[in-house]
């Protein structure tokens, strides 16, 4: 079968997607940061620290949504930024050309020709892409240099940040309100710019939708692509009835007919003579989907008209501002939809739009070698617990009840004793990055996306809930006695 | 000056820019798009219908941030996107490899074929990049063939919406509520992937920021960058005194100290002694910055204790959650603040983070020849005013007093009359692209932006306010009687 201008059989599709991904080209990974990331760089090499051994970690103060978990997802690109992050001459030069506000420069040459030579050459652990976390815990810990370390804290709030929270919201839509129903990522067109949009359709993937409208998401990864028709299809033609027929002439295969361009039970009985044309012809109508009015309604009144007319295996797709509460709201009153299209409420998470994530330096060591390290637990002073962020090197210790299902999270300092080991129990935080090289190859997004599946079946009741109280979390997420020791002991220092 | 490998005189920025930018891929223009797009082309192109001409309007439904305007920003890659649009072979074999629910190729042979040929050959209309515009208003208007335009649907909306949300809100922080006052952009870290931060971050100083935390975007673009240092400077040091002399001697004209590492006020005792050393050295500290806690208490606290230590001259930085609204509270209670550092509002625009924009087919021609076309207005029906279109093919006329303040907008229907001119007007839609080429060069961001900063200067005191009522709105939004004309008489076509 040919295709156009490359004649001959169609590539297999992993080599297109090699192919459009070897286009993609991010200007650069080592100016992928915040300024004071490298003046800050710039001193602890002048003060000779560069190279101490620290430790950050990156802790989710709360869970998104108001929720109880969230879906920690992203760590595949920011183990790429990891492995890219390079300062070549492009990099050094636009430094170079940096002043400060006295008119000198902002970087000494000494200092750019070491920057020159720096790799992420750091360890990092963090729980396995697609495991669900709980607030309050550190969900990636990076040691290495000080130097390195303190670099990669805008990347990873980045990429970590905006992926987990997308991921959390496809899977409270998919696994916790749809139940399994199939959910199309809409959100494309909501998107922070081009790029953006493949982060979004990545993590909605990932969290629980079943197909991305991004036919781009689709080619790089292999995401099931879907979609139907928009308005303008209707308007483009000279009515919806024979809008509809030429969508199902054009589509036999894959024909849903969205019916509320002008009236929807109207638009429904136009559906109804080119699903029976079809089914003269041996197609078959797949959907018809509403995007518009009262949904629970429509859907009831529309179900009713198919099933009378004998179309019991058509399906109603909905979309319109959905998100996991208006989907528990349809089901709840038993609206007959099987598929459910969202999009402003995955790209734009906008009922919580930002991860509520922060990378601090939490211990540092008196020495640049890992061997001899002595460490120095240490934490910013805050009245907000939720500001607060624990000193030390942390671990968590997930404990699982005799069905396998999540029982408690227990935060330690990995130089105490740790957790007492009883029952089923599993460290969360793994070392996915040893001197900045990834572990382990990356996995595919079907995959994360079944760990995902299985992390939230595992979740119990109180933690499944939209809303999850303080109690709640008091209960499931405990800090080892060696942490509080630890929150007690790291006063601030002497001035 | 050497700077790292690159050894010999450095570059000009110019030239590092153009390097950096030359490293950007985007991996396929073409396939950044809905799955239904390109379904929809593939119908219109076996109806004959892809060659007819047509108009897609791209309109603002609401005003971001409950307010009466916004900053229309994204034109510049959104042209790029317009002029980038290829299907190569790499495309064409992704689609090919597309399957419908019954197992068929999605696509045809010989669709894909003649997709092999398509270029975005249209006209666009829009305002300038930096503009303000009014609910309502149709932004963008693309007027070409109906596949073509079908096809930019995914584009516009992503890159125009975004961008135009970000841009309002830095314009609602730095001309409405900072005044003037030098504005940061710290959102880096909370944008969605690292491309979604160079968007953001080129919105956010289009729309009124001073600087930006994101080097690269400084890189790209020549945005001025700043950025002071982090608590964890402050922990990876033996005392916050022995940092701040550290930091002090890192950055001897560029130096803001973070003070609130452990006790603001102790913390600005270390600042003063820092201070003095540098003075006694012929240096000066510029500024502290604030990161929590009581912003208007400690602001004046530090600048009491400052002004009494004789440094009058050294500024105060706050952040921490600062948007339009907590800073016209701050200043309205008098904090002694001078530089405002902005992050998570934003990139995520958390109070409002989706553009509220819909892009619609809403004439369609008899012809696809352009001077022989006889127009079909079209509109979806709705009972929601906010999601209904506006038929036609559309242009704004802005009217000004003789202070050349704005003083109405009149939507107007194209082929009507227009309306009656009188005094200062002028057509805010120009055309940006002609057959699929750009009109004009790319202008500067720093040109941008200051058309934005004169076009908010423009606008009347009720459009300016944080919360605009719809009586406000419909003075100062005018639909022409021609476009009433039309409204009432685009009735759904029959059947």
């Amino acid at each position: 079968m040919s295709s156009g201008p490359a004649a001959g059989p169609v590539r297999r599709s992993r080599e297109v997607s090699r192919e459009l991904r070897q286009r993609a080209g991010f200007p650069s990974w080592g100016l992928f940061t915040d300024l004071y990331q490298l003046t800050m760089a710039q001193g602890y090499w002048q003060e000779g620290l560069a190279e101490r051994r620290a430790n950050f970690q990156l802790t989710m103060r709360r869970a998104p949504f108001g929720g109880g978990f969230a879906v920690f997802c992203g760590l595949g690109p920011a183990l790429e930024a990891i492995e890219k992050l390079r300062f070549e001459a492009a990099e050094l030069d636009a430094l170079a050309a940096l002043r400060d506000a006295e008119g000198g420069s902002l970087f000494r040459d000494e200092f750019l020709s070491a920057l020159g030579g720096q790799r992420a050459a750091v360890d990092l652990w963090s729980p396995d892409e697609g495991e669900v976390v709980l607030p309050g815990e550190p969900v990636v810990r990076v040691e290495g240099p000080l130097l390195q370390g303190q670099l990669l804290e805008t990347a990873m709030l980045n990429l970590i940040g905006y992926s987990s929270l997308v991921a959390t919201k496809a899977a409270r839509i998919a696994w916790l309100a749809a139940e399994g129903d199939p959910v199309l990522d809409f959100g494309l067109r909501r998107a922070h710019g081009p790029d953006g949009g493949l982060s979004m359709s990545r993590a909605a993937y990932v969290g629980g939708c079943s197909s991305t409208s991004n036919v781009l998401a689709g080619a790089l990864w292999g995401i099931p692509t879907a979609g139907t028709h928009a308005h303008s299809w209707v308007l483009a033609h000279d009515g919806e009835l024979e809008s509809f027929r030429a969508f199902a002439r054009s589509q036999p295969g894959n024909c849903t007919l969205l019916i509320d361009t002008y009236d929807t039970m109207a638009g429904l009985e136009n559906a109804l003579i080119v699903a029976r044309e079809m089914r003269d012809r041996g197609e078959r109508l797949r959907a018809v989907r509403l995007d518009s009015g009262d949904l629970e309604e429509l859907s009831k009144g529309v179900r009713a008209r198919l099933d009378e007319a004998g179309f019991e295996a058509v399906r109603i797709v909905a979309s319109s501002d959905l998100d996991e509460h208006a989907i528990v709201r349809l089901k709840a009153a038993g609206a007959p939809i099987s598929l459910w299209g969202v999009g402003t409420s995955l790209a734009a998470c906008r009922d919580d739009p930002s991860f509520s994530g922060a990378y601090k330096l939490t211990s540092i060591a008196s020495s640049t070698d890992e061997s001899e390290a002595l460490w120095r637990p240490v934490s910013k002073r805050s009245e907000d617990r939720f500001k607060r962020s624990d000193p030390g090197r942390l671990q968590v210790r997930r404990s699982f009840d005799g069905e396998g299902r999540l029982r408690q999270d227990t935060v330690y300092h990995l130089a105490g004793d740790g957790p007492t080991r009883t029952g089923r129990q599993r460290d969360l935080l793994r070392r996915q990055v040893l001197q900045g090289e990834r572990r382990s190859a990356a996995e595919s997004l079907g995959s994360l996306r079944e760990r995902v599946r299985r992390a939230v079946a595992a979740l119990p009741a109180d933690l499944r809930a939209f809303e999850v109280g303080a109690e709640v979390l008091e209960q499931r997420v405990q800090f080892d006695e060696s942490l509080q020791r630890l929150r007690r002991a790291v006063a601030p220092p002497p001035s």
